[in-house]
């Protein structure tokens, strides 16, 4: 059985490469099928491969002198930075020597180094970075929260497919529904960019469009695959992430409060722990960039080992499904 | 004492009439500085008001033959229904014979309304729609929620503008910050609106412009003042309210899984109790129209006799202070 070749970003991430490093090994470690290439300073990465045991064939390492910082102009990084460890590793994947690249670096340069490095499938007019968020019947796939903003019509319905494309394949849903972000369920509700990509949405063939969708209903699961321009996806994204992670504080603040309620903490333990859990944005480990000729998965600045193993797992579904030739049939051709 | 007068759309909202008639009871027995013009289906009111006991010269009853229903097309809405209880109450402020009026009926027939009815005042471009939301530090004004997208960048300094002004009135806070909503606080991040929006911001005087501010730094409270565009803040007033009642009501059904968390559920009830009132987005009544030639106040479409009685007292400082004095001081002339 041929391995599955994952280049990860070892010097991407706020916890590089202590946690990369320790995700890289316990993904090979779990999983026969995937190869793990470290790419970054190669004297750091040794010293972090050294603390554990692993299959020496499932992991190579290779060196890149330079880091991408999060305070770098991500067109400028990508373009000066050539022997960064996020544009080696992208490199890889454009060479033919890896299936994908995961990084946990700088969301900006891996938008830019997808579609100058990796590349655009033909006819793919914008990638977009498609994150899995948690609802109360699952998962939604929230399309597009890149950083390329400023979207037109044409490109929100490439997400519309991709989308569905992805979600059917990594769910195992056939005819995903498709829902349009907006302001309001009613026909002449929505800015300029949703009115005009309505009727587009319902002649588009081969998705399952449902109308549009409020976001109150998202968290609701009101639709599989949520088309929206990556300026609201971004903001949609982090405030999830960041009102489901001050609320917990906020409880936690309350349980710890008095002697009473610290009893009753205890007893309630088992279900504040499901809540957390069903309410974590990163549980899906990474997002993929979709629409270029290799995989690319973000994940998330924050993320420790297992969200590093989980991203770097998701690589071996995607390959396999085929959903890169997948869109290529249904869009490019 | 001169009493500020309320023209209440006594037949807007989900419980019309029954809690907006017992809200304004509630709101006048409370505050012997309000009387509040019920109006709407004089038989239907008439029948509310028999159940309960206030001073006569506090409530008056008009008549509107006409409801605006939430299916109804705002801008048709508001012109050809001419006798509905959200027009009559507008024409009352209109015609000075009330100081403002409050609607839990339809936000985009009050925004229409309160435009082409109770009219702006000179100099202000487009009213925005500014509701409170919860956070950590306390409140925080989100600046422009309504529904009239795809604003301009001088439209979005003119909220930054009306909102410092409202919150030192209302908060009672000297010089509330105000930031741009915006997917990064990096210099080269936002959508054009965004960075078109910034230098002017900067070069605005009167307004304490803290720069970029991302979503997941709202609910901690970031700044006092959030502008953006009504179609952003529209997504995140309503996917906060979503994913906090969601978060709620799963937190219960795992609370209430078995009898050890139901035991312990009693004990932490006054933390659980304490939470959702933190995160409650009504907590604070209705968001005003700001801008306009009189107060207009919207309230929550599902909106109880609570949230009522607030927004008519809402009303009370909103005209003490002399808001809209201060806009026209400040932005109009």
């Amino acid at each position: 059985m041929e391995k599955i070749i994952v280049a990860l970003d070892a010097m991407g991430g706020d916890y590089a490469p202590e946690q990369t490093v320790q995700g890289a090994v316990n993904a090979v470690n779990s999983s026969g099928e995937i190869k793990v290439i470290l790419v970054g300073k190669q004297d750091l990465i040794q010293a972090e491969l050294a603390k554990y045991e692993y299959n020496g064939d499932s992991i190579e390492v290779v060196h890149a002198e330079e880091i991408i910082d999060m305070g770098d102009v991500p067109t400028a990084a990508i373009k000066n930075k050539k022997d960064s460890s996020l544009v080696v590793a992208m490199r890889l994947v454009r060479d033919g020597k890896a299936d994908a690249v995961v990084s946990a670096g700088s969301t900006g340069a891996i938008l830019v180094g997808g579609q100058l490095v990796v590349g655009r499938l033909k006819g793919i007019k914008r990638p977009p970075l498609a994150p899995f968020v948690p609802t109360t019947k699952g998962f939604s796939l929230l399309i597009d929260c890149g950083a390329n903003v400023d979207a037109r019509p044409e490109h929100l319905v490439q997400f519309a497919q991709m989308g569905s494309i992805y979600y059917e394949n990594v769910m195992g849903k056939k005819n995903p529904t498709v829902g349009l972000l907006n302001i309001g369920t009613e026909e002449e509700k929505g800015n300029q960019l949703v009115k005009d990509t309505k009727p587009l949405l319902k002649e588009c063939k081969g998705i399952n469009y449902i109308g549009s969708i409020e976001s109150r209903e998202i968290v609701r699961g009101a639709a599989d695959v949520i088309v929206c321009e990556a300026f609201v996806g971004n903001i949609v994204l982090k405030f999830f992430e960041g009102l489901a992670l001050t609320m917990f504080d906020s409880l936690k603040q309350g349980l710890l409060s008095s002697l009473r309620t610290k009893i009753g903490t205890l007893l309630v333990k088992p279900a504040l722990k499901g809540l957390k859990k069903q309410f974590d944005t990163s549980s899906q480990g990474g997002a993929p960039l979709l629409g270029l000729k290799g995989l690319v998965v973000k994940a998330h600045g924050n993320s420790t080992c297992k969200e590093i193993e989980i991203a770097i797992k998701q690589c071996v579904s995607f390959k396999k499904q085929g959903i890169n030739e997948k869109i290529k049939e249904s869009i490019c051709d």
